[in-house]
């Protein structure tokens, strides 16, 4: 396959006011623009616009020049406002022409509700000489065209549902027919805990350096993440290509790399106790279940997470968990102290190998200067008295669902550690 | 207020690959094009390029022709990828320059975390002219700037929490010091638990038909809502419009209605908790914590929630909350039964006021005929050994987590009705 060039790229073109108003969040373009990814069909630019025609027009003129294949999603509907086909039919000076096809398939369509109004006869209106991309669900068909050598126009309707089985039903058979997406774009995902993105990005400079696979850091979600990218035949020839790559940085990054792709910690932290047959119990008081909850978006958690308690009164983490009550009165809830014992104390009341505690303040009150909000303590009781405390001071810029979210996600982290330098 | 022409609109452009490559659904478009249309600045455009400086260039020129308002997100990161403050003075010809205020600013933020690595320093670049655009919650700021008459250039970092937080802090007073959104669109968000969509729509259809205010219905997160819309000089303005519509909506819909806005069902019985200085438990089983992780992302649930027990397995049903071993064994986790004891033990052993329980089968396994995935039973316990059980059958289709925050909110509704009928 030859190297696509520049004209050789899709564009995305998104037609509706209501993306103009924030009404509807453009998913189109997103799914769209992952198939366009997975098919390695280079994609430069995505244009919303709303439901005008001279706008329309401006922006088919701008894609033109820059793609030869347009995809417009939206505005083929039977309403007033829904102008993308009459547009793009006015923009290359090419007349509608009524199909009898779709007139044969609205009739169908229509014969259980009783008929279609006078306003649906519009969908079957195309360019001349524009095929038709059939809608499965839908009543709207969609066209494929070249208006001119070397330019391609497919359009879609607006719902996502109908789009999507359009697109994989007729436009992914026609666009490889046509001899795109015979290479195509594969990556992975390393996903890291514990180092920032810039330390993580200067470790691994050489690897970032690659013109194939290529390494892109970036952050999300708290965490630091590399992307291994590269354009092959299959998965096992893109697989031959990001392995090696994967394995330097592993080896660069040692336990910092906790998994990959969807990976969680969670999930990760699941696999580990379900391979040791071991369970978890959870003492929360600052994240108020979240841990708990997070442990438990898993299917099949229950093998090895019994469950915990939520110690967020001081009279639970005393009465409950078995906290000394002068020592919580001395050293203040939100103490490494406090944090051994409720997790020692959670892992006595509920029978697990390991438990996990975290006390904090999540704010935005309850600060100090010398326990300022973000400080929090985490505690990991295990097997054989094994008992450590963490200590940890979070921003607080993003706010008390951030911390507990971090938070949450840092003992987790702190198991998994433990779990894999046990084994 | 003049009507504002085409040379007067705004054109959102968001930059990085990951838009292209299908890895990121683009909020930050919808979340600017709604608060533009609340500002009443038209915005006729979205335009989505990647980390590419030629093609950023391409997209700034394409934009200064149509628009006189650039609102710019993403590329603002301290990696070699975030192109976009460079690429935006290279395209207007103008150098960059380090500022001390950002050099400070990074200076204090990354003074906890023990120093910023050289790569976060090009984060204090801007080109000569511009204003810095704080950025109170991230690191990386944005820059307002008017590199020639009569437009107006804002950047954002591509995090959406950070963009929001600019937006709403800088961006917006900014915009509306130089006589943007003097004439705004207000409006007020019903919110509704236990009447579907459909349902509440008929009730309150003589409202749905007014021209001003609008009444819209629309459903998210599972719960039905209103929208009131109307535009105004003024809140006082809007308020006069819009409180008398919703007045007749809560005289029509009664109990059903929970709440406006931002209202949610934790922090709506955390009120009504508060006022009567009541306390509340949890004895969460299929949840996992998700219900206590619910009430605790309130600043201040500390005053009236009390805490919970996790009791994933049945051993800590059995030997924390005290349910009966043979009616478990007998009824099932998943029944009326056990959930009234869920709750009636977990009141007694944490000292609350009200305890709310919940045990379901959120699957995706663990279903039978008899007991199908989303069947889920909810427990309240409360003084006076008041004691009611509830039995769900949600749908399985939106899944696991979809089950579990329905449930969650599910038994706040109940307490919360509880709680207002009590009064």
């Amino acid at each position: 396959m030859t190297a696509l060039g520049w004209q050789q790229s899709a564009e995305i073109l998104c037609i509706g006011t209501e993306l103009l108003l924030g009404e509807v969040v453009n998913t189109n373009a997103n799914y769209l623009a992952a198939e366009l990814a997975r098919l390695g069909i280079p994609h430069y630019y995505q244009t919303v616009v709303g439901d005008n025609p001279t706008r329309i027009k401006q922006a088919i003129a701008i894609a033109c020049e820059r793609a030869r294949l347009l995809i417009f999603t939206g505005g083929l509907g039977p309403t007033p406002d829904d102008l993308t086909t009459e547009t793009i039919a006015d923009f290359f000076e090419t007349p509608l022409i009524e199909r009898p096809e779709i007139i044969a398939d609205l009739d169908q369509k229509f014969a259980q509700r009783g008929g279609y109004s006078p306003s649906n006869r519009k969908q079957a209106l195309l360019p001349s000489g524009a095929e038709i991309l059939p809608n499965p669900t839908g009543t709207a068909p969609g066209l494929i065209w070249q208006p001119r050598p070397g330019l391609t126009l497919m359009t879609f309707p607006g719902v996502p549902s109908e789009m999507k089985a359009m697109w994989q039903q007729t436009a992914v058979p026609y666009l490889q027919a046509q001899g795109w997406g015979q290479e195509m774009i594969y990556s992975r995902v390393l996903r890291f805990w514990g180092i920032p993105e810039s330390v993580l990005a200067e470790k691994v400079a050489a690897q970032i350096a690659l013109a194939n696979p290529t390494v892109a850091p970036y952050a999300g979600e708290g965490e630091a993440r590399l992307r291994i990218t590269t354009k092959a035949k299959s998965e096992i020839e893109a697989n031959q290509l990001i392995q090696p790559i994967e394995q330097q940085i592993r080896n660069i990054t040692g336990l910092d790399c906790y998994g990959t792709d969807n990976d969680t910690l969670a999930a990760v932290v699941g696999k580990l106790l379900l391979a040791r047959q071991q369970t978890l119990g959870v003492a929360e008081s600052c994240t108020g279940g979240g841990l708990g909850a997070m442990l438990t978006t898993l299917p099949g958690s229950s093998a090895y997470f019994l469950g915990g308690v939520i110690s967020y009164a001081n009279a639970i983490k005393i009465n409950v968990l078995g906290v000394d009550g002068d020592v919580l009165a001395k050293a203040g809830a939100v103490s490494a102290i406090v944090a051994g014992q409720m997790a020692q104390g959670g892992k006595e009341l509920l029978g697990s190998d390991w438990a996990l505690s975290i006390t904090g303040i999540a704010g935005p009150g309850g600060g100090s200067e010398l326990k300022p909000v973000g400080l929090v303590f985490i505690g990991l009781a295990g097997p054989e008295n094994f008992l450590e405390t963490f200590e940890y001071r979070f921003s607080s810029q993003r706010g008390r669902d951030w911390i507990r979210s971090l938070s949450s996600r840092a003992a987790l982290d702190k198991l998994r550690r433990q779990l894999l330098r046990g084994s």
